[in-house]
């Protein structure tokens, strides 16, 4: 059975579990806590880092975009690309910018704080990164806001690995005040 | 004629630099300094960031990823993606250790605060970020002396998009000390 490697409350692995289901691939979870450096975890990935999906046959994949360009091209319907090069570069375009600079400008300064630090005994939060990322996560939900209203779904018409990966990333409304 | 908005010293627009000189486009530059937020970019890329790509046509692309992926996909030959799915996510994996893992561990701690924030007029480096900066990169350049003793490019037997990502990141070992 095809196994995924994951932190729950991580971005990308929620990204995949979502990609996985809605392409109707089986899988089994393993839960892996990556700043706790497993061997088995460094043996699969060197860079130690979830996700990681490893195939049936044991083909071993690392790195969430990695994962997701994968699975597109060995498994291509149902897509979620898109079905120009350029329809393809816009969705990547917003792919990264959640994955990237959604979740360096607000995640890793808010949810990143406030559970992971506690989770991994790191102690409390840092005030100077709660207010950027209380800063920073206005422009995002306006540029969501304002993509939102020009399209169906956030890339374009279709129903794509952008919208993936915003729904991936924690939003909910407690973790911003 | 193709233009590149990029920023001479950015590890994602020199990686894109070489991957359009090795599949023998043309292109003329237009050097950008992010930071200073011009309208011109902004209006490009509603990230305000370099890279971006414009074709001929006005087709735009924001993104160091998806322009790399739209160039290979729009101009296959010479292709640097790998030849087989599996082959494929090795070099994106590679990719991402240096567009992302490198880059936040090392780059940002090193390059970044020694030559960007002068640049930017931020007054001169962190101190605990140039002692992990010097710390990581030995991990780093451990990894692709594991990889390089074992394969004849970085992600296997053909020069790669991983090659030109190791390549663009800043290793002058006057950073690094």
């Amino acid at each position: 059975m095809r196994r995924l490697y994951h932190f729950c409350l991580q971005p990308s692995s929620r990204k995949l579990r979502i990609l996985l289901k809605e392409k109707g691939l089986e899988f089994e979870l393993q839960a892996e806590n990556a700043w706790e450096r497993r061997d088995a975890l460094l043996a699969l990935n060197h860079a130690g880092e979830t996700p990681v999906l490893v195939e049936e046959d044991g083909t071993t994949i690392g790195d969430a975009t990695a994962i997701a360009e994968y699975l597109e091209e060995v498994h291509p319907a149902p897509g979620f690309l898109g079905t120009t090069p350029e329809a393809r570069a816009e969705v990547r375009r917003l792919v990264g910018w959640f994955d990237a600079k959604f979740n360096r400008e607000v995640t890793a300064n808010l949810f990143d704080q406030k559970i992971l630090r506690r989770l991994k005994g790191n102690g409390g939060p840092d005030s100077q990164a709660l207010r950027s990322g209380n800063s920073n996560i206005h422009y995002h939900l306006d540029y969501i806001g304002w993509l939102v209203d020009r399209r169906r779904w956030l890339a374009g018409e279709e129903f794509s690995l952008a919208d993936m990966s915003a729904a991936a990333q924690p939003l909910d409304a407690r973790l911003h005040r």
